[in-house]
């Protein structure tokens, strides 16, 4: 079964932590909104089950997965969804709840770090809010980061299976999730992420080691991992960088 | 067994939302922060398993649950552990992630509607940051608000079971914490939310069905349902509120 995802041509945004997930488990996928009109795809028809009238449940936004008849929607439960069955999800039931209960605490940074550029409204240009902006990345480099960060190195440390990963003693989607995370904060604050590996050691082991994957590396490698750009979640606008204190 | 709800003392919060869910059910749960310090409870003892050194995986942030040894952190999580025991989640397993969906798209409006008082930084104080909580409330009920509010009557309008329930055909923790959200807006923008019920009926209904549940209508008139304030999500502020466009 192709399974088929829906996320914004261009960017990797939100759609990229469900991305890793598959091409870690190389999963067979469609990206909907990067084919062609001509064979039904491309953004008119991502749109199209958005605003469809008929469909059950339709999707706010994306990302969604399309798997069968049914329309998974919202990254970490396309990804609570698709984890067993690619195999990136922790054995022990129990344990996919502590997985699901820190995916969504990366999804709050991913909100944050976005509204780092966009604190006062999403519908404006980033032009128009740079001051405001100026103010919430600095919080957010003097204290957001730091926090979320002592919390998810404490994690590892505190994995009662080792502090290879997130949860569990096996590869996991939120292992693929902690590296997209750091790595986007990497493109997107340089000179804040500057010391990173040596205040979190352990996280920059696990960004290092899921770098190092073979099916990680040929992804990153191809063409169908998306450059880093300033219309996505991450977006290095050097006037919001600074030196983390 | 006895369910150990943790979450600050003093305000709904995030933490209302577990709560309408355990009350519909009339589960056996505890508040720990609320409770004595005698007794091993009060803030206290909840800040020492976010803080613990020996946990496994230790929550973030409130709200978490405690379900024997098992510790459940994130509210949309939580739900999604607790919907099946407290029979509020829908029956098809595959509705399940519709629900879980729908839930997290209802948190993205939480967040929002904190941010409409926190543009800039949690930890600032919102008398430092008016002037651009001023211009992000106006874009949320100018903007958000309608945006997620049509999708959301769509939502019931298309469900295949009917328009009295968010997924499915029975009552969920979805349709409890839609209600949250609906009162909560109409607290903090009483103007703005002046006619919610003539733009969006099919919700307005569900929010007044909800509130006539017979453990819900004696909950909300216990002393365990704390009044809306300003230290939570939902605040009135009448300089942030205005008529909708």
């Amino acid at each position: 079964m192709t399974y088929q995802l829906y996320y914004w041509d261009g960017l990797q945004g939100r759609g990229e932590f469900v991305r890793l997930a598959l091409e870690e488990a190389r999963a067979d996928y469609v990206e909907v909104a990067r084919g062609d009109e001509q064979d039904g795809l491309g953004t008119a028809a991502m749109i199209g089950v958005m605003d469809s009238r008929t469909e059950p449940y339709p999707p706010f936004a994306p990302p969604f997965l399309r798997d069968g008849d049914l329309i998974v929607s919202q990254t970490a439960n396309i990804l609570f969804y698709l984890g067993p069955k690619l195999n990136l999800a922790p054995q022990v039931e129990s344990l996919r709840y502590v997985g699901n209960g820190l995916q969504l605490t990366i999804a709050d940074v991913v909100t944050e770090a976005h509204d780092t550029h966009h604190p006062l409204a999403s519908g404006m240009y980033y032009e128009e809010q740079k001051e405001a902006a100026k103010i919430r990345a600095t919080d957010f480099i003097d204290h957001r980061i730091p926090k979320f960060m002592r919390y998810f190195e404490r994690v590892l440390k505190q994995n009662p299976a080792g502090d290879g990963h997130m949860v569990g003693d096996t590869l996991t989607y939120v292992d693929l999730s902690m590296f997209q995370l750091i790595d986007g904060l990497h493109y997107a604050f340089p000179r804040a992420m500057k010391h990173f590996g040596q205040h979190y050691p352990r996280l920059a082991a696990l960004h290092d080691a899921v770098l190092k994957r073979p099916n990680i590396a040929a992804y990153l490698a191809s063409g169908r991992r998306l450059s880093y750009n300033e219309t996505g979640i991450f977006r290095h606008y050097p006037e919001l960088d600074k030196d983390a204190r």
